[in-house]
């Protein structure tokens, strides 16, 4: 699986529960949302305008996706919404490595480039390095409608939080993903 | 990192937080444990006796571990604490692959041997099937006094669980652990 196929297959909503560990304080912290990724042609204008901002030719840029969310989390119980825009941008020498570009950073509102690399089993690792802070981001799909993602942060070189999330296609998979589902189910 | 270097790394006291998403009824539920893992030696009579209820050959053992967590979840609000023997027989081509043997199953109360692989990355995977479920768990060190666990749980074939324990270890670290940890922490 290279990148493309990576988002290729998390295109669509999903129902995700997500848990944070705040590792310090020894307390956790549960959050519920749905999750819509559509996937953009890299001569889409939002994919464009992101690559111009970071100085990147847009013609290197793999493909790229417009992410949307809305949800809740149990501390503050506000709607946590929002969206921004993914660009992966491949390494000319390996495909299964390179740059995302982010309209928005995960741990803080920011724009930052992270880096990423697909493994053998299809596992999707995401590293952010912020000022005085490190992110890196596990991603990967049990099923072809199962996807769960893993997450560790450190604040100035120290743990500070490791989340989970477990994220439910929803609505009709195509019909060819629910045969490859369960079949996949059958066969473990 | 061979099954007995995880073992050792793993020996000590843990402070553990654990989640389990209940993926068909989109529900959480939170945890807390503190977990001890004591070496064994495979000449102690707790691994030779596990051998024996499997008809396995002691000398084949890898080592050992007796494994006591006591630990409480939220929905029953009740006092959950156990202890369980773990013996890991490695294949004897090759190191990183081959067979658990437990004194009692995560997912259900009756003895039963999973298959254990350890990655290029030193993550520890434990898939054990039952009659009617099938559990695999992955666990790894984010450094030596933070390990993580993520497991994924189907029963009759379809996914209906998948938990995350964030575990940090207790008490004083061995003084060149805690350099090692520092020294990992300042150079991510």
């Amino acid at each position: 699986m290279d990148i493309v196929e990576f988002f290729q297959q998390s295109a669509g909503k999903w129902s995700s529960m997500r848990t944070s560990h705040h590792l310090a304080f020894k307390q956790q912290e549960a959050g519920k949302s749905n999750i819509q990724i559509e996937l953009l042609d890299k001569t889409d204008p939002a994919v464009i305008q992101l690559c111009q901002q970071y100085n990147v030719d847009p013609a290197t840029a793999a493909c790229g996706a417009r992410v949307s969310w809305d949800g809740t989390m149990d501390w503050d119980k506000e709607k946590h919404d929002g969206t921004t825009v993914l660009v992966p941008v491949a390494n000319p020498d390996n495909p299964k490595e390179g740059t995302l570009l982010r309209e928005m950073g995960y741990a803080e509102k920011a724009p930052v480039a992270g880096s990423y690399h697909i493994n053998e089993t299809d596992e999707l690792t995401l590293v952010t390095e912020y000022e005085s802070m490190y992110s890196k981001e596990r991603l990967w799909f049990e099923s072809p409608n199962v996807r769960l993602r893993h997450s560790i942060l450190k604040r100035f070189g120290g743990f500070s939080m490791a989340s989970f999330c477990s994220e439910i296609r929803l609505g009709v998979a195509k019909p060819d993903e629910q045969t490859s589902d369960t079949a996949a189910a059958d066969a473990e």
